[in-house]
């Protein structure tokens, strides 16, 4: 038995429980079940229930046309996923619960609480949401100790990072046990210190965004401009370096000269920053409309499917196949 | 003759001037001798032009074995590349010139005068500077009209994106001109409609950076889960779509949507914002100990070699090969 077929039968045995069917508890799904774990979903209404296994299998074979998972484990890994309409069997013997219900704080709070209740001893509680942290959902919760926000990017079973915030409750042994659950599923654990409004990265999307808003509404230059900037510029550094990495690369004393060189450039071009920023004045201005021109809003499906499709080009590119 | 083929040959007669021979300067050349152009190089210093051939050369080598131009061009559009001492000589009959001289006011001003002085009539001059607006370097350049920042991305040759930045003076003929110069030249221009501190990359890059150092000196994250949220997160999607693309496709109802969900989301996040920030405070923390341990400064240009070839994958994966 080969290294990669003995790791994933040592994962069979693992049961991910995931609250809830939506587009985030399936792609999680997905994710789980590519690497060999057993996957108890939840969902009250039938309906999604029903459609689950057809989208998931749907999403599986999609990877295996790219290479990213073997052609032959789909039909294998799909008998690994399990459907529930009653939490508590859903998060028995489960071994990390991954909630995907609204974003809503007292929803949220509420089925923290039945998670927890249901859920054996010790067993980490992760929460996808992308704006409410567990300090705030699960302060009434009383096993909070095991309480702590695990975020993926979207779309999630294709992006690997996934970002790991701790309340001020949460015991550090429980992050820990998430991140390496996190890293056997193929993703990248991104492990933050503390809570803070929108972690890691949104923050850094929203500090872009931000600046590429007052770009744009400032007349400097067009949306298509802006975003070539980045998808012919930026990006294809920042899609294997990071930005610290980047900087240090870009000066051939390493990033302290960086610093020393640029440092007051950067600062100097942020100073009279306004810090008023309201997006919607760039709606006003036909942003929308000139997005609707390439992607209009009745095919966003098809335009998601080959975003989709790039996104597993640069996987095959960056990582390989599977075949 | 096929349309590449002939479209060379058209290119062929054009001639390209590139005022000194540093890392920036072979980087154009690499860029415009690709792309058919003739190159006449200048720079005042011997050595640098006895060199300027042969790491011209390996430039142009290093594209063909990636398969990002034909293996048996490579001999042929090396002749294309003549070497100058005088700078009147190079720019001689010359369709379009690139400075890339040092980034100092007073030593670019006087540079561009003598460009301007003799340049053919109408032919645009760009510079490569980072920093230095057209409105200040040629504020007293005869020729004003014609001059304009063309700015590329580090490592020029291989980053496709290139700003295109006219002054209040800058004839709008010009920019339009050069736009075209950039494209014939296999490059992505980005036109900016007026002169702004940093132009567009520079700005995207340094509020993105400045919130990295932001979180990195508060302790949010680490170095390195700072730039793994980009290099396995973000920047897998911005290495082929904009930020606007990106948020356009994140909200079933695209943009408009986006910013009715997540608009004060952002705005809340950043409210508080510090605007001081010292950058450097990052180094008395241990950021460049950290960044030699991967990248040690003596082994730079090793790890420069590796950024060099997997951007080049990653130019073979989104636009295909030469082959």
């Amino acid at each position: 038995m080969d290294k990669t077929l003995e790791d994933q039968n040592l994962k069979l045995n693992k049961i991910i429980a995931i609250i809830g069917g939506g587009l985030i508890g399936q792609a999680w799904s997905v994710v789980f079940l590519r690497a060999g774990f057993k996957v108890h979903i939840f969902d009250t209404d039938k309906n999604v229930l029903n459609n689950l296994k057809i989208s998931v299998t749907a999403k599986l074979k999609e990877l295996a046309s790219f290479g990213l998972m073997q052609q032959d484990l789909v039909s294998k890994v799909i008998e690994n996923l399990s459907v529930y309409d009653e939490l508590e069997a859903a998060v028995n013997n489960s071994n990390y619960v991954q909630e995907c219900g609204p974003e809503n704080l007292e929803i949220k709070s509420a089925l923290t609480k039945k998670i927890d209740k249901f859920t054996p001893d010790r067993v980490p509680i992760g929460s996808s949401t992308s704006g409410i942290p567990s300090s705030l959902y699960a302060a009434e919760v009383k096993g909070r100790n095991r309480c702590l926000v695990v975020h993926p990017i979207n779309p999630p079973h294709l992006i690997p990072a996934v970002e790991i915030v701790p309340s001020k409750w949460t015991d550090s042994s429980i992050s820990s046990k998430v991140a390496e659950i996190i890293s056997a599923a193929d993703q990248t654990p991104i492990m933050l210190d503390k809570e803070i409004e929108g972690f890691v990265v949104n923050r850094l999307q929203g500090a872009l965004l931000s600046e590429a808003f007052r770009l744009l509404t400032d007349g400097v230059a067009s949306y298509e401009a802006i975003d070539k900037a980045v998808s012919e510029g930026l990006g294809m550094r920042w899609s294997f370096m990071g930005p610290f990495e980047t900087i240090h690369l870009n000066a051939p004393g390493g990033v302290a000269q960086y610093i020393k060189r640029y440092g007051s450039m950067y600062h100097k071009m942020f100073e009279n920053q306004k810090v008023e920023d309201d997006w919607s004045v760039a709606l006003d201005q036909g942003l929308d409309k000139q997005l609707c021109k390439t992607h209009p809003i009745s095919n966003l499906e098809q335009s998601w499917k080959e975003r989709d499709q790039n996104i597993m080009r640069s996987l095959v590119h960056k990582h390989g196949t599977s075949k």
